[in-house]
């Protein structure tokens, strides 16, 4: 098999062909179809941030493929490899918190990922793609499900957003679009707020009821606004579910300060930057504070179920590319080059 | 009728004699049996947080009395009145959320309160006190049921404690202490952190599992040490419900930087004062801020039956002093020279 693997912090991507790893009776061997490219895999490679695994290791934790070794009830089925994956035998899995299961491993993390000819994995949370979602989606694009699609599901379900909801969603990029998207599901009215008016644009082609670029906004007057449009699509001035999907320092600041009664704002994008806020506005207003992590792969079904009921869209959204191209697209997406999620294909044959 | 009077900040209370109020439909009047002394009528009184009714009026949120006028259903009941009063016909009352209603009521705050003879009260979420209560307590003493007995109960169980939990309360005075309590009944286990040895040996003596003086102690410090606690006590390293009593800026920072893996920090205790934070921590722990104001009449029921079981203690936490001496109260409350709930008793028969 290949693996495009990291040696070294800032350093190419090396071409690095191995035999093909033993299988424990728990894992199987899946042949890759698509791998995308996620802002983790460059904080690993870019910004220092340590993988669990020493280095070399493959990145890459948004993975398709089919099985072609291993458990044979698993042999030939196509598969979506969730970015966590739990113990499913300890107190939090059992709890119903398996994404944050403190014996979770990530491709590309804890063992070796996605960019790659062929991934080892355990097969326990492994979700099956039907066919009439394969009928819709070549399977190398369904990569995405994993991470950029199933994190902001969890997200949305752990809000308790409802049909006559307003949800207001921070950052409108490769995870926040489809915020936008699963947020509508819900029936839910749907503000998108970026500093990009491709992406608002985008957003809006993607069910935004409406947008506002707040790049020239302070907060005091942004909040002013977004009253307003609260009140012109005709929903509550209060229990607001947030969403802060840019990873931004500026967009948690903007986030916590549209806090309202009975409202919250769900973490989802990472930033190292600290802000300073008033604690005792939460306890005022009964709002909260939701930290998500991943998606519990017991969800992926669900959201793989509305690929099939085409109430989430893909193809627009993501743009492949051949994996031996891996280190120009890696460059690429550290400058910001792409307003698609990229997922890198497999071109060994 | 008699009332003492907040006239201008800081200013005594003075004694006003005034007509019995009309009555409205949905209204009764309550002869006051006690009144509790709560740290925000002393944030009204002497630190210039605004009454939303404007002076002079009557302060005070926790009531008990007899009705005593009014609609012939509740004629001579023995009642607790909600520090909140929810409207009962909005969205948020009906989604479960009565204790943020938009429309809501509070005794000494919107109204004409507790310190005084009689106050005219909605009955619509009166809760009555049965018998076997008023057998075990006098019902002066149940005032403190009103807020702060109620609060804590809201906030624990909208924290979702459990059997197996490890419950971390940060301040165990007149809310915390009570705190205490209701986390022990769930059946976890149950830390009391404070910078009292007095207020500490109480909350050991109501069911904390452990105490821990942390005035000396670094938040560094202070997490090792817990985490040696929480082993100690059998409980897991993760999932803690920490619950922020202090309503101090220190107590929130320790609070937040106790947070770890599916764990959640509820904000009780109310402070000014901002702090910084990484709030992706939230993130990366899966975790939780809670703000909790007040609680629900809906709930008040579930804790006067906690208290009919003898699973809450109040004795020993209360003082009562004549109402004709609230200003000598007051200004010892001021002076932290009380480690025990004063309740005011009317005196002008």
């Amino acid at each position: 098999m290949y693996a495009w693997k990291m040696t070294e912090l800032n350093a190419d991507f090396e071409l690095i062909e191995s035999p093909f790893p033993a299988l424990n009776d728990d894992e199987v061997l899946v042949k890759i179809a698509g791998c995308g490219v996620c802002h983790t895999d460059i904080s690993f490679w870019h910004y220092g941030v340590k993988t669990k695994h020493e280095l070399p290791l493959t990145l890459g934790h948004e993975i398709s493929g089919k099985v072609v070794a291993g458990n044979h009830e698993w042999m030939n089925k196509k598969v979506i490899i969730p970015a966590v994956l739990p113990c499913g035998r300890c107190v939090l899995c059992y709890d119903n918190r398996s994404n944050i299961c403190q014996n979770q491993l990530m491709p590309g993390n804890d063992f070796d990922g996605g960019f790659a000819s062929h991934v080892k994995v355990p097969y326990k949370y492994l979700c099956p793609v039907p066919e009439e979602v394969l009928d819709k989606y070549p399977l190398k694009l369904l990569s995405v499900v994993a991470d950029a699609i199933s994190t902001p599901y969890q997200v949305v379900k752990k809000s308790g957003l409802k049909e006559d909801g307003f949800a207001i969603v921070i950052g409108v990029g490769g995870i926040g679009i489809y915020g936008v998207q699963i947020a509508k599901i819900t029936g839910a009215k749907v503000l998108a707020l970026d500093i990009s008016d491709d992406k608002l644009n985008t957003a809006k082609a993607y069910g935004a009821d409406a947008i506002l670029n707040i790049k020239d906004l302070d907060i005091r007057s942004t909040k002013k606004l977004v009253r307003g449009i609260a009140s012109e699509l005709g929903t509550l001035p209060f229990q607001w579910k947030i969403f802060e999907m840019s990873g931004t320092k500026a967009g948690q600041e903007l986030g916590f300060n549209l806090l309202t009664f009975a409202s919250s704002l769900s973490i989802v994008g990472f930033t190292l930057d600290k802000l300073e806020v008033r604690l005792s506005n939460l306890m005022a207003f009964d709002a909260q504070l939701i930290g998500t992590w991943g998606c519990k792969p017991e969800l992926y079904p669900e959201v793989v179920d509305l690929l099939a009921q085409d109430k989430i869209q893909i193809d627009q959204l993501v743009e492949t590319f051949p994996l031996s191209k891996i280190n120009e697209i890696f460059h690429n997406t550290l400058d910001h080059k792409y307003n698609k999620r990229s997922i890198l294909v497999p071109d060994f044959d």
